[in-house]
């Protein structure tokens, strides 16, 4: 039977919006027809939530049409139709038996269908900091190089400045992401595996709120013993115990929309150097925060960031955050070299993850969004040390 | 204070091995270095787990070193001295300043790296089905695309056949994935909504099991109601309600290594026409399962399968499966047009997930591992439609 399209975070009139934006941008660029691959910007310009990233598939925007076409693997059509705002003839299955085919694949499928428009008024725009070479190649074999522009960022940067309705999501991400500390809490227990206490907290993060379901997990990084040097994974072997530190980064998940946040819990009192540093980092999150409003720069904030940890002895060479929507976004980093201007709406993740030796680091920090007048920090979590 | 190296999965030996295997095979190809930025190649190369991809981040093998060289961000080299088994000296790290830089990043690096060693006596290999368009450039405009070769696949066809250690850790990963299926069994009530039945799920799937440590979860994918003709995402808003259906797609992992499993739950008894599918699905598994041993193709198994669920008057036009390790690997799939010729160690999921209505489908399946005589099904769970 035929599906219908299911219960939608936004409504179709905040999608036109989106498109109106990115054809202006086209338009502007000699950019007839758009394709992206990212899978964060296919969700933004369709509502598409599908994980099959490591195929081809696509979101398509060309000036003449009033709304993007979807390329999909044929599986996946189906949940398409339930996810999007698209027009059911605008969500196109490519054979299943392009997949895992070495000869042909969805890129040479969009191919066809891109020479069966007939020619195009303008250039054809691509992510070259997203496409693979080897597809890249497809495109230019066959329509030509002169043809194609690079679009890299283009999307990524329209999404830098969030609507209410993405804010609104943000705020519920960020309710998530506060369950998820407490149950990061109440799990480190001397004794406990660090993997009970991720099976803890992924729980917690999944289950959302009592008024508000989620679709999706972000899995925490979570790290103790000799690992509180180290970042970007999981967590680890083995049990935590008492006297030990552990480093939390959670992320709340809200219809892929996100919020991040970052505490440090001591198990028994901290020693000296911990209470030192989450000291340092802590007045430094404080001083960041408080010069965030419209017209001061990213750079202002980190360097206010770096300012107040120095005064304690500390340092951090690696940036203070960067923006943030679904997930880390590749357009503005809070860090000396980056002179973007905030704007309302905008929002960013002020990571503190100060790992100041390879063996020794704390992990603090706040998602927040720039107000017409200052800033909104989106988490309620306790600013402090945590000692269970 | 320095970090020392922690436990880890496998011994050097097997790492040892990798790295000869792989020098014959750029040898044959006149490749003097290899570069990878394919995440779970570079930890099958090195055991690094970080999850910083969105970075510039690889391994390099060149013919004349005795082992890689792990290229990161600075903030990741602690996590490379305790996850690798590569030389502290042989992990590099490149400054934070190439985060989040416009004009500069990892890429520059390596390729200043790369001509500080001097003249190669033979190609840079490159990962054009990975590499993206923007980060090749770098490589073509520097060193000339006449110095380049296109590796892609390389390492993917190194990874088809596993070791005994990486079978081992299937082993335990299937171990894992039945735990999931028992809470998902016991998490699916009237009443509940997705996202807890999801929470129940990742949490056991966490937990690992009593003598086994996980360091990671894949997120399952979940469907019921409207939704079970869907694949391709974790889970959606709503409650499951007696009457109805639940599609799960469950991956169990010890240390990055996974063995998948599908099993279908009808709160009540079911309705006919899932009854009738779901026999024909099972008799389909039992049949391809039955095929598998050394000498057969992928085709042959793909077609028995097809043949079996045809008998019972349905039919499914997507791949059956594909070889696992380290998740899902485009290397062989299990369908009519692949002639990959099954040996000893290659490991797969039979995904049979056959979904035959935009909104009706089932899920079922095994991983399994092709023996010296036939086929070792990795998964323990009972397999049947589950009925709570």
């Amino acid at each position: 039977m035929a599906l219908e399209r299911g219960p939608q975070p936004f409504t179709r009139g905040e999608y036109e919006a989106r498109w109106t934006t990115l054809k202006a941008t086209m338009s502007e660029r000699g950019v007839q027809t758009i394709c992206t691959t990212d899978g964060k910007s296919m969700t933004y310009l369709s509502g598409y939530i599908g994980s099959s990233g490591y195929l081809p598939q696509m979101v398509i925007l060309d000036l003449s049409w009033s709304e993007p076409k979807l390329v999909l693997r044929k599986q996946d059509v189906p949940l398409g139709i339930y996810t999007t705002q698209i027009a059911r003839d605008g969500i196109i299955g490519y054979p299943e038996t392009l997949v895992g085919n070495p000869e042909k694949d969805g890129h040479d499928f969009v191919l066809d269908m891109l020479e069966d428009l007939g020619p195009r008024n303008g250039l054809l725009g691509l992510e070259e900091a997203i496409l693979d070479r080897a597809a890249h190649r497809k495109y230019e074999d066959r329509l030509g190089a002169a043809s194609l522009a690079d679009v890299s960022g283009v999307i990524i940067h329209q999404r830098l400045i969030k609507s209410d309705a993405e804010v609104a999501l943000m705020r519920d991400a960020a309710r998530i992401a506060d369950a998820g500390v407490l149950a990061a809490v109440s799990a480190t227990r001397p004794g406990r595996r660090e993997c009970e206490i991720g099976g803890d907290v992924v729980q917690a993060l999944a289950y959302g709120l009592p008024d508000v379901d989620t679709i999706a997990i972000s899995v925490p990084n979570i790290s103790s013993g000799p690992r509180i040097g180290t970042a970007h994974y999981n967590w680890y072997l083995g049990t935590v115990e008492q006297g030990m530190q552990v480093n939390f980064e959670l992320i709340g998940l809200r219809h892929h929309y996100s919020a991040s946040i970052m505490r440090t819990i001591s198990l028994g009192q901290p020693p000296d150097r911990l209470r030192r540093l989450h000291d340092g980092v802590l007045e430094g999150l404080e001083a960041g925060l408080s010069t965030v409003r419209p017209g001061v720069t990213c750079a202002d904030v980190a360097n206010a960031y770096q300012r107040a940890l120095n005064r304690h002895g500390f340092s951090k060479d690696s940036r203070c955050g960067y923006s943030i929507g679904m997930g880390l976004e590749p357009s503005a980093s809070l860090q000396p070299s980056d002179r973007t201007v905030l704007k309302p709406n905008m929002t960013f993740h002020m990571m503190l993850g100060t790992w100041v030796e390879e063996d020794f680091g704390v992990t603090l920090s706040e998602s927040f969004r720039v107000t017409d007048s200052g800033v909104e920090v989106f988490g309620k979590s306790e600013r402090k040390l945590f000692i269970v």
